[in-house]
């Protein structure tokens, strides 16, 4: 295992010093593993709250900040944060309006958000929730139930947190979050596995000549697997999966994202592909972002996240935001 | 070979069609490789020209944009524009008040280049140029006499490029980044070799259990071998051999940049150990970046970019930039 690391133990914590270190607008508790906004709490606010395991930067801590969200935790690699973290995320940016989750739907994050949030109902804070379930590769998986949630969880941080700073209520902007998966699904293909730093190996062995479809942010079974085929084709076999489930229509935002090891020279060959296929269906790629944004570590591969945007998504989405990894406007 | 790409022949047209369809304030000539702000020319403002071999993503189309350049020539995979491609970017941009070339140095860039220049001189577009040298790792190189130009380019690009969106003439904009090359220097390190799709094989061979230090951004030797250590050991090499040369004081604009297989949580790791290192030699990172930026295809490993800043230079980098992938204020 070759990786820019000192020791498998501490790639988290010594990530969130380099995080620290190179963002001043953040606060970051390294030991409690909790990312906040250095302006929070803001009263009056409706905080967004995110985490999940690490493994996926820059989600979830590399979209904290103004028009985003407020706080992140993030677990261990491809772990979920405990209950204590998310209290303690939760606790560090209620300004007395109510604090959204957004939980990527897998098992262990739906449980240890559901009791952070007991918790913090046991303490006075006002919390609700959005479960993100945007990947259409397949119905349960090794660590969900139902469908597992990747690339729409950075649509809803944005569109959500841009409703709250706005000045929303919980309710509102739990609403809007919602809608924004109702409305995203998302397909993704590898082209090698992972290497988890403590396992020291490859997660899966994939051959040289096949990728694997429908490929988990974790490395989880997709569907099936393929022999490498060119991206034009990969990227027919994403879209068609997503539009057999919500068929293509109108105004798309669409993210092409790398897996974290495949170079943005490929995204753009993929989004090339991407908005072809959208635009034979005759529905348009109204806004994009091509990047590494929702990985699962040094895997090489993509994913597609399309969402059917109206007026109001499509203002919420361009909205200013500031955080380490998107920021616009202002 | 595992990419995402259709064919070898065809990556970097279709890269620029992806560009083009992502970036609606792009324009992009795909068959003459020129990618130019929508806005351009504009009467009156000093332009700014870059280009070089693809393979770099986001160097430099990425960078087209307010604040940054006006117009960049990729040409095929780490090989230098023709003439032809720089003349038809820099006659796209020219406002009249002159245009800046920033050119990376390596020999077949330089020598295109000038030859362009002296077109445009012919076509009676004032052309004056710089050209980036910073890395300290080899005297002379594969491609290059003198000191091959790889992370500094960036700063000189966004540094100079908001002097020149603040109304500054040609001389003074040539000035600024003049002085931006004279005061940054980096180091690469190599984790794992590129490949070329064309080639179709790692450029490099390059053990499990070793690491390459000053690599170039073409996969060109660097200095040595050193069996792979931890980052802390790899950050200290970096750093030793820039403050060896030009010594770390005052404030500092720092960039750990990946080469476009590593993933972003350990350059964050990286990041932290060279935070560590510059407040260990009583300096200080005022500025930082973080994240793939100047690349080497799919190449695991990072390199590290350092600017000694004064009171001009701050503000400058600190100025709005809106572009693909660098975007702040305004």
């Amino acid at each position: 295992m070759k990786k820019l690391i000192n020791n498998a133990e501490s790639v988290v914590a010594e990530a969130l010093e380099g995080l620290a270190a190179a963002h001043p607008a953040l606060r970051v508790d390294v030991e409690g593993r909790v990312v906040w906004r250095a302006d929070a709490p803001r009263t009056g606010k409706v905080a967004l709250v995110s985490g999940g395991g690490s493994g996926h930067e820059p989600l979830h801590a590399g979209f904290v900040g103004h028009g985003m969200l407020d706080a992140a935790c993030p677990g261990e690699i491809f772990t979920s944060p405990v209950p204590d973290q998310v209290v303690e995320a939760t606790r560090r940016v209620d300004g007395g309006a109510g604090v959204l989750h957004v939980i990527k739907n897998y098992t262990g994050d739906v449980m240890n958000f559901e009791m952070a949030a007991e918790l913090c109902a046991d303490e006075g804070v006002t919390v609700s929730s959005v479960v993100v379930d945007d990947d259409v590769a397949v119905q349960d998986s090794l660590y969900t139930a139902g469908r597992r949630g990747t690339g729409a969880t950075l649509f809803v941080e944005k569109i959500a947190g841009a409703l709250a700073e706005s000045g929303a209520t919980l309710a509102e902007t739990t609403r809007v979050a919602g809608a924004v998966v109702a409305r995203s699904r998302s397909f993704g293909i590898a082209l090698t596995s992972c290497t988890v730093p403590a396992a020291g190996k490859p997660t899966f062995d994939l051959p040289e000549t096949e990728v694997e479809l429908g490929i988990g942010i974790h490395g989880e079974p997709g569907r099936s697997r393929l022999p490498l085929a060119p991206a034009r084709e990969l990227a027919t076999v994403a879209m068609d999966a997503i539009h057999g489930d919500l068929p293509l229509a109108g105004d798309l935002l669409v993210m092409v994202n790398g897996m974290g090891g495949t170079p943005l020279i490929e995204l753009y060959v993929a989004f090339a592909e991407v908005e072809r296929y959208v635009r034979a269906k005759g529905a348009r790629v109204a806004r994009s972002l091509v990047g590494n944004y929702v990985t699962s570590l040094d895997m090489q591969g993509f994913s597609v996240t399309v969402c059917r945007l109206d007026a109001e998504l499509t203002r919420l989405w361009d909205a200013p935001v500031q955080t380490p990894a998107l920021r616009w406007g202002r």
